[in-house]
């Protein structure tokens, strides 16, 4: 699909929306101008795109219908499962002469949980089931689908799969990936490839399901999934602490490790500037706020008494008080104390936007080598930045911060914007450095050019050669996660980098 | 790589040798006729191949001037690590037109373990270290390198990985894959690939690491690897119990989920005839053997109080033998009487070779329906195969088991070995009925055929194509995984299938 093919006369509009009407029925081609605009505004509301139509098809089979549809007429599907996508990973491209022959392919028609195996363990689900309805679903078998991130009542199990979400438990449960046995997808080609596995080991050829998974609807529609569900834990001990410096997490990171194994469900770091805006819209911290501070999630099981496990936590923490690691601390051992002190970090994002926003870097850099990349880039800020408020926060667990950097009051809360692009690039060239994903856990979506200037050139052409593959005529998601074909529009106003 | 050109004159064997000499050094290029017969005879010695020479390199840059040189050469490369496959995954195939020209490339030198973050909890290594050690370097460091199987002595982490080993602890920590952070890979055209990352959560493009991961060495060699090290259990419960009737155990393993959650960290089901021959050769079973019997550890942390959680566990089992569940149990509490009671199981195959060996199936079966394809598959032996006996065990956790098969003593202890093909049929068949997969954790190697008799075509051709990315000329490890190039010589006698 090149961009000199992309132009489209109103007969030719009409005739191509009659067509797909006549394919899916009317009342599933919406050409409403308010709801295609809806659909093609990023979750982030930074980029307007435009489409022909939004397409809502309601089997696999309309699924391939569309793509083969598509692929004659010379027209770009964008699959789009809850919009949630914060790198532009399921919008249309602003600007781009594509536009108008792109459809987006909704999901949310096929939302259906198919069935659960409590014995088994699984899940199964169709891909427009939106994530938290798959939780309860979950909870109400007894049994516990971990992944869990904010968007989490509007996001799919299509696109997080699509994304390879990650989220706040992946210290203990892994990414989406590692959450899914098996996927249904929909090739560009218009054919359904069964993938549908509930098995837990299976190495009867190559692993298909995982390049599905994260390539952000480039290379397959994901139509269906079986979940891996885990162990319902029977509670959880919450805690919210102040470090006596940044270095001490590595510390009380070890030791909980080291005391708790896989009870460590959750451990979060925030630095006082990401805390201060929450604090000031009217939440009262449990303890007095130091530079650093930490949130983590102790879960137990059934057989464990929690009284118990809550003392000797305690006990396991105390060196760490009369060593300076910790500064303070507050427990919770009930289910709304715990519920109170993670509402101090989830109201991070709205009271960061509420007061100036930021620009966001989703980064990760490995544990052992991440209070050195984030001084060291403090340092960088200093001299190279003055103006910069840097309000970091996120899963320290993995390794993976939101590295989010606002403007000093001093300067106005929207002096950032102005410099956006040269602080992601200072960002990333420091994770590089350090080891680390320019793009953690929300995917690459727009962010082209950041892969293109920090990846070995010769995993690029692999990826190229694996779209190829999959998707010869570049029909899927035009323009995200690496170039292809070559000559893909791309807005270069789009300062993803 | 086409049979047509296989042939090899003298003159070109010896010029060759001299070529690869100059290259690796003579001492790396092994031509003595008695090693290269043991290193082209398949771990379960049922199959002689033949090779040109070994190859020992002492570094990536060595392996990628090899496939250089095999492309140029018109050879085929073996990557082979401990040599441990029981599907014929690293040795020649025997007869082969090929195997004139087939180089084994043993990856034995490059066996540093490189370094170990503590914090970020990885340890670098090179593809040729020995699992057992990169076990005890793990624990050295407090650390524990979870995947364990019985060839842990002498497999290597490259073959490891090639193969997306499985083993006995694959129900809390997954398979090999799930274990391994990052690797460098050197391609069919000598590129190296540095996909060594370190971090648990990386977006940033496909999952190029895990299309190697399970791949047999046929897509690249695998030169080095990140691994991903979990918390050291403080000790384990371990229990060896016999059930009241073989549907017993989905009670059982499913009280035991809820009761531990991911203390649970192995779950075998052993059936009477697969330990008599242990108990036959003199180990004694610390319970009343009956049909069905399980052995499963509990692992506890150091917060935890073993006595308690030994406590806790008798309350959580006692219904169960109320109930009929549960018929007897040994509780281990000690490592050495835990160890005792994993001898009974680690014996099973030695024991079973020595009373005249069976017919082996590496299956697995959604947990949930385990039960049900044990019971249909043993009414079909009874009517299709009255000779035969059932001598299953393994990792029910997994839905994983041995599913072996001997002969009655009357037919004598032989008797199954003119049978393999159709017995290996009738299981595959109905283990495809019960949605499993017929090469759960040992690999495809050479059971080609089982993987295009039982295998959806659209995905058999998916792989085609992406081998054809990785390795267009088919030099690594040809006849193996899947038919490429489709021409491919393939030994009509391997009853692989």
């Amino acid at each position: 699909m090149s961009s000199t093919i992309s132009t489209l006369s109103e007969e030719d509009r009409l005739r191509l929306l009659r067509e797909l009407s006549d394919r899916l029925g009317a009342d599933h081609v919406i050409t409403d101008a308010g709801e295609i605009k809806a659909a093609s505004l990023d979750s982030r509301r930074r980029r307007q795109g435009e489409a022909l139509a939004l397409l809502r098809p309601g089997t696999p089979e309309e699924v391939a219908e569309i793509l083969r549809f598509a692929s004659r007429s010379h027209l770009v599907v964008i699959p789009q499962g809850g919009n949630t996508s914060t790198v532009g990973g399921a919008t249309p491209n602003p600007e781009s002469p594509l536009n108008a022959r792109t459809l987006i392919l909704q999901l949310s028609r096929m939302n259906r949980i198919l069935g659960i195996d409590a014995v088994n363990g699984t899940m199964t689900v169709e891909a427009g089931a939106v994530l938290e309805r798959v939780q309860a679903a979950a909870r109400e078998a007894g049994k516990l689908f971990p992944v869990s991130f904010a968007a989490q009542g509007t996001a799919q199990i299509g696109g997080m799969l699509a994304a390879n979400a990650g989220g706040v438990h992946v210290v203990r449960y892994g990414m989406a990936r590692r959450n899914c046995l098996g996927i249904e997808v929909v090739l560009a080609d218009g054919r359904i490839l069964n993938l549908m596995r509930s098995v837990r080991k299976d190495n009867a050829g190559y692993d298909l399901k995982d390049l599905f998974i994260g390539s952000e609807g480039t290379l397959g529609v994901i139509t269906k999934a079986v979940l891996d569900l885990s162990a319902l834990p029977a509670g959880r001990i919450t805690v919210f602490a102040s470090l006596g410096e940044l270095r001490a997490v590595e510390k009380l990171f070890t030791t909980l490790e080291d005391f708790a194994g896989p009870s460590l469900t959750a451990f979060e770091l925030i630095s006082k500037p990401a805390l201060e805006p929450v604090i000031a819209a009217g939440r009262k911290a449990p303890i007095e706020p130091s530079d650093w501070m930490v949130l983590f999630d102790l879960s137990y099981t059934k057989r464990e008494d929690p009284e118990a496990f809550a003392e000797s936590l305690t006990d396991a923490l105390s060196p760490l008080f009369e060593d300076g690691t910790l500064a303070d601390a507050a427990i919770a051992q009930t289910e709304t104390q715990a519920e109170a002190l993670w509402t101090l970090r989830e109201e991070i994002p709205t009271a960061v936007r509420a007061s100036g926003g930021n620009i966001k870097n989703d980064i990760s850099v490995p544990r052992g080598s991440l209070c050195a990349f984030i001084e060291e880039t403090y340092v960088r800020f200093e001299t190279e930045a003055p103006w910069l408020l840097p309000m970091i926060f996120g899963h320290y667990g993995d390794g993976n911060l939101h590295f989010n950097l606002g403007s000093k009051p001093d300067f106005g809360p929207g002096y950032w914007k102005a410099h956006e692009r040269e602080i992601h690039r200072l960002v990333n060239d420091e994770v590089v450095k350090f080891g680390g994903s320019v793009a953690a856990e929300h995917g690459v979506g727009a962010k082209i050019q950041v892969l293109e200037r920090t990846k070995d050139p010769l995993e690029l052409e692999l990826m190229k050669k694996l779209r190829g593959v999959f998707d010869p005529e570049g029909i899927l998601n035009p323009g995200r996660v690496v170039r292809y074909p070559e000559d893909v529009w791309q807005n270069p106003k789009e300062a993803w980098d």
